[in-house]
């Protein structure tokens, strides 16, 4: 079942190699979503996978090496920004995804395993870090393009409008424990789309 | 050192019942802040308290009945909300109030850790909402007095508005793992006004 003789890397894409890190992924998240990052375990997730457990701890070597690759996949299969034509639309868009990523059975379950984990490990805590970012960086360029449409003050800086649209629905999630709702998306579009216009996210002079 | 025979709601406050809670309450933040909520146990609460174990388990029942309790503590224990006479300095202070909890570390790494159970803990998740619903509450009384002062729109949402402040601070904290500095609290406070000036936190109509 296991092949230690044979270097991860030098198989083709689409090969074993990547069915078996299809497989993990697979059962890394599984694994998260019914038991939490405090019961998973490198062998049931190997187990889970189909998989020989010398090949788990070899190639992802711990349970935040594990997270670490499904946070990267995740972002990897995440969908690019949206391009209405328009910053309402497609700020109102972002909303729509994040609370859809939150409300949805599976992936939100994962996202909170991870939030939980990054509180007390470090390597998750980047593996979080690392996703968040790379989405803010993405949606960010709606804000650029509307800026350059004049829709925004120039200076906007986009990557904190994306944060302020996501926040709120992120602290009814994990801090305040309340629903998430699609009115909140809504408010939070339309407050942050206020604050923006207003000028208050123009980067401050040094 | 156990009295099972005594009934905890007689004994006089101020006398051994509100010593052997302050005893549970220390040794509990303490055994969350090293060793988060899954490394929490009654035993050890109780050794460290130096308190019998059976009163630990007659009056907490379970570990989330401890950190239920150390909530309901904790939010005692807050200071009530601002009163300068303007606005944005009493939002400030509500945003410098969080920070200053956020950073701190002891009260920062107990609110990460009761983060962290309530993905997993309905009885925990209960806890941090009603200690956040007390604070929100309490400090949108602020709003309430800018309201009638006229510094913002009549039926600006008070607990919306001071969600907003805390928002994009718990969200760098908890989900994108970034620090958290007095420029986030001043950038939160001045967004947040700059949207509730514009109206953005009137309550709709139905």
């Amino acid at each position: 079942m296991d092949q230690p003789s044979r270097s991860a890397g030098t198989v083709r894409p689409g090969g074993r190699t990547a069915r078996v890190r299809a497989a993990v992924m697979e059962a890394t998240q599984d694994e998260l979503v019914e038991h939490g990052f405090h019961g998973l375990t490198m062998d049931q997730v190997a187990a889970r996978a189909g998989v020989g457990k010398t090949t788990v701890y070899r190639r992802w070597g711990s349970r935040a090496g594990l997270v670490t690759d499904l946070m990267t996949e995740l972002a990897n299969q995440s969908t690019p920004h949206a391009d209405t034509g328009g910053v309402e639309a497609d700020l109102r868009a972002n909303a729509l995804s994040v609370l859809g990523a939150i409300n949805d059975g599976r992936l939100g379950a994962t996202f909170q395993a991870v939030i939980a984990a990054a509180t007390s490990d470090e390597q998750a805590a980047g593996a979080l870090r690392a996703f968040y970012l790379r989405r803010i960086a993405e949606w960010a360029n709606v804000v650029d393009l509307a800026v350059k449409r004049g829709e925004l003050p120039a200076g906007t800086d986009g990557a904190e409008v994306i944060r302020a649209i996501s926040a709120p629905l992120y602290y009814r999630l994990v801090v305040t424990r309340e629903p998430v709702t699609e009115k909140d998306a809504e408010r939070s579009v339309a407050r942050t789309l206020a604050a923006a216009r207003a000028g208050a996210f123009v980067v401050e002079e040094l």
